[in-house]
C-alpha cells in the first residue's frame, strides 16, 4: 500500500487518488495503521483541495465496505428513506414516516443522534418511555414487513468507518466538505438498504449550507453518487433561517409531531412534510404520479390515518403511546421562563443556530459525544418571522430543569429574535422542490 | 480560550489568528487539551492557507515559550550558529565548526537527528566511539567558554512544543510550509541562545525546496522573523541536485570531514564550508569584514589549525580521536558493492533523494523515529556531475552490513546516476551567497 504520508501529500498537492488507494487508506485506518492524526490531516486536505466524483465514489464504496449491509430484498418492496442535513426543530421524520407508511409505502430509516446545535431523531424518539431505538437487522426488516415503518439508531456494524470518520470530522472542523458529506450520507443510505432517498437539504444560518448554491452543490453531488450506486436520490431545499415549527427540544418536538399528525401542526412543518411525502410516495412502488401522491399525502394527514400509523409504529417499537392522547404523559421541564418583546414591530429573524445552542445549553443536546440528554427541556417559539409583535408580548418560552441554565438560554433566545419597525413578510420554508 | 474547533476552522477559512489565540492553542496542545488529530488538521490548514508574518512570529514565540532558553550571556561573546535545511552527504558542520572556532569565533550548535532521506549531524558524530551528544546546559556553556565550540543534541527541555509539532508534521505531510519551517527553526535558534545564525538553504531534488524561489522565500521569512526577535539570520543557497561531497553515511561522512580538515576535501564541500565560514566570522565579534574573514577561513583550513580544533573538540566531548590519524579506527561495513557504468559519456545527474533513500535502506538513517542506526554503512560516490565516464568504470561503492540490503541499495544508486552522451558541465554548488 502507498504510505499514509504519501497519500496525504498527494491530496495536499491537489492530486487525485485511485479507488484502490482510497480503499486501502480507509482499510488501514480501520486496522489502526493510519493514525487519527493522519486521517484528520487528510480530511483537511480533502476539504480544502476537494475530491473528484470518482474519488467521492471510491470513498463511498470504502466506507460502505467497512461494515455490513442490510438486505431488504426479502421484503419484495421498494423501501424509501429520508435524510435531513440537520436543522433546529426538525421533527419531520416523526410525521413523514407514518404518513407515507399509512399511504401504503414502506419507510425504513436508520437515524442519527444530535450533535452540535442540531437535534437528532433518535434522541427525540427516546423521549417516549419504552421506545426501542436499538434494533437488530432481523427486527428492522421484520418490522418493516409488518408495519411498513421502522426508524432505528444507526447500527454499529453498518459503515463503522463512517462513524469513526464522522467523530473525527466533528472535532477537527472538517465537516463542511460536500464530497465528505456526500460519501458519508450515501454510504449510510446504501448500507441501510433503501431503494430511494429524498434529502431535505437545509439552507440558511442554522444549517451547514449558508447559501442555495452550496446546498444545490451537495444535493447534485449526492444525486450523482447515488445514481452510480443504484439508489435514487432526490432533494428538496428548505429554509433553516429560523427553526422549523415552534418546538425545539426532544419531548417538546415529539408533542409537536403528534399535534401535526392531528391536523394542528405549524404551517411550515406541514409544508415540508407534504413536499417530502409527495416525493417519497412517487419514488415508492405504488405507481403514483406526483398529483396523486400529493393528494394521498394530504388525505393521510387529514383523515387520521397517519396518526393511526404513528400509534401503531410507536407501540410496535415498545413505546408507551399514552402521550398521544394525553400530552402530559411526556414530561416537560417545570421551570418555564417567558421571553418578552421589548419593542413593537414585526419579527424579522430568529437565528436558528442560536436557538439550537440555547437548547443544547438547557441540556436538550450534547456538547460532547459522551454527554447525556435531558429530554424534558427545550424552547417553544410563540412568534415566527413575519408575525406582528407588541412590547411585552411573549416571544418564546424556555423550559429548564436548572434555573440558571434556563436564564442563560432565555438570554440567548432573546438575542436570537430580531424585531423590525417596518412590516416583514413571513418566510417561505420551501426554497426549491 | 477559543475552542480548538473554532481555531482550526478560522485557519481553514483563511482567517488570521491573534497572538493570544495562537499562544493559547499551543499551550493547550502541550497541556493535552488539544489532541494530536486536531493539531494535525490545523497544521494542514496552515500549510494550505498560509500564516501571515504576525502569525509566524506568534507561533515562534509560542514554541519558544513552551520550554527553557539557554542563557549564553555569561560567556560575554557573540555565539554564532549554522543551520542546514537538510541534505544528503551534508557533513558541513563537522568541518565548519572547528574552522570558525579555530579562527577565534564561538560556535555553539544544538543539532538534530536525521529523519527521512536526510542525515543528521548528531547521528554522524555518534559514529565516534565515546562522543557525548547529550549535554547539560551548564556543560554546553562551559565547553563553549573553554573550547569555543560545542555541538550537542537538541535538549528536550528547549522548545518541547516544536519537538512534538515536528514529529507530528513528519507523519502528516505538513513539513513543507515556509511559515511552519521558519517558526520551528527560529524558535530553536532563539532557545539555543545564539546571536547570529547562517542558514544553508538547500535547493533541488534532494531538498524540501525544489526551486530557488521557494528557498529564497523561506530564507527571507526566517530573516524577517529572526530580525524581529533580536537574532541576525543570513542565508546562502546551495545545490542539493546531487549529494554534497562523496560520502553518504555516518562514519563515512566523519572520515570525509577529517579529509577535508586535512586539506583534501571535495571541492563542493570546501566551497560551502568557506562560504558559510566567511559569513559566520563576519557575524561574530572579531570585527572582520568579509575579505579578512574569508582569508582567515582559508588559512585555518590550510594550516591545520581547524584540524587541531576538531581534535580538541572531539576529545573534550569524550570522543576517541584515534580515527583522525587512523581512518580504520572508525568501522566501515565490510561488504562493498561496486556500481559500474554501463555506458560512455558524462555524469549528468545523481538524484540526491534516491541516494539518501538508498542510505536509509542500508540502515544509515531511520524509516521511523524509533529505528536505530547502523553507523558503518553508506555510499561513496566516485564520480560526480560533469565527470567523464567509461563503460565498466566504478560510479560508486555501497558499504552494507546485510548483503541483500546492499544489493537493493546498489540498484538504487545505479538508478540515481544519469549518464549523458554529450558533455556535461560540473554543477556549481553555491547558488546564491
Amino acid at each position: 500500500m502507498t504510505s499514509p504520508v504519501d497519500i496525504i501529500q498527494r491530496k495536499r498537492d491537489g492530486g487525485e487518488h485511485s479507488a484502490v488507494e482510497l480503499a486501502g487508506f480507509i482499510r488501514a485506518f480501520m486496522d489502526g495503521e493510519v493514525a487519527d492524526y493522519q486521517m484528520s490531516a487528510w480530511l483537511m486536505a480533502a476539504l480544502l483541495k476537494g475530491l473528484s466524483l470518482s474519488e467521492t465514489l471510491a470513498l463511498t464504496d470504502a466506507l460502505l465496505d467497512s461494515g455490513k449491509r442490510l438486505d431488504l430484498t426479502p421484503l419484495g418492496r421498494r423501501v424509501v428513506d429520508k435524510h435531513s442535513t440537520g436543522g433546529v426543530g426538525d421533527k419531520v421524520t416523526m410525521v413523514l414516516g407514518p404518513l407515507v407508511a399509512s399511504s401504503g409505502a414502506v419507510f425504513g430509516k436508520m437515524s442519527g443522534r444530535g450533535l452540535g446545535h442540531t437535534g437528532g431523531t433518535i434522541d427525540k424518539l427516546e423521549s417516549i418511555p419504552g421506545f426501542r431505538t436499538s434494533l437488530s437487522a432481523e427486527d428492522f426488516v421484520g418490522q418493516l414487513g409488518e408495519t411498513g415503518i421502522c426508524v432505528a439508531g444507526q447500527s454499529a456494524d453498518l459503515v463503522p468507518a463512517d462513524n469513526r470518520l464522522y467523530a473525527l470530522r466533528d472535532v477537527t472542523a472538517t465537516v463542511e466538505s460536500n464530497p465528505l458529506i456526500a460519501a458519508s450520507i450515501i454510504s449510510k443510505k446504501l448500507a441501510g438498504g433503501a431503494s430511494a432517498v429524498v434529502l431535505d437539504v437545509k439552507v440558511g444560518k442554522g444549517s451547514f449550507f449558508k447559501t442555495m448554491g452550496h446546498a444545490q452543490g451537495v444535493a447534485h453531488l449526492m444525486r450523482a453518487v447515488g445514481e452510480r450506486r443504484g439508489i435514487t436520490v432526490e432533494a428538496i431545499m428548505t429554509s433553516m433561517e429560523q427553526p422549523l415549527g415552534h418546538a425545539v427540544g426532544n419531548a417538546l418536538e415529539v408533542l409537536e409531531a403528534v399535534e401535526t399528525l392531528k391536523g394542528k401542526g405549524p404551517s411550515d412543518l406541514v409544508e415540508v412534510v407534504l413536499a417530502l411525502g409527495t416525493r417519497l410516495l412517487v419514488l415508492s412502488d405504488l405507481g403514483w404520479e406526483a398529483p396523486q401522491a400529493e393528494a394521498e399525502a394530504r388525505r393521510a394527514l387529514a383523515n387520521g390515518s397517519a396518526l393511526a400509523k404513528f400509534r401503531e409504529w410507536i407501540k410496535v417499537q415498545g413505546g408507551d403511546v399514552s402521550f398521544i392522547d394525553d400530552p402530559a404523559a411526556l414530561p416537560v421541564a417545570s421551570t418555564e421562563i417567558e421571553i418578552q418583546a421589548s419593542s413593537q414591530g414585526w419579527i424579522e429573524a430568529i437565528d436558528a443556530r442560536v436557538v439550537g445552542r440555547a437548547a443544547v445549553e438547557l441540556g436538550a443536546g450534547r456538547q460532547r459525544q459522551e454527554d447525556s440528554i435531558d429530554h424534558s427541556v427545550g424552547v417553544r417559539l410563540k412568534l415566527k418571522k413575519g408575525d406582528p409583535v407588541m412590547p411585552g408580548q411573549v416571544l418564546a418560552s424556555v423550559y429548564a430543569t436548572e434555573k440558571s441554565k434556563g436564564q442563560k438560554a432565555a438570554g440567548m433566545i432573546q438575542a436570537a429574535y430580531g424585531i423590525s419597525r417596518s412590516r416583514v413578510e413571513p418566510a417561505p420554508v420551501l426554497l426549491l422542490e
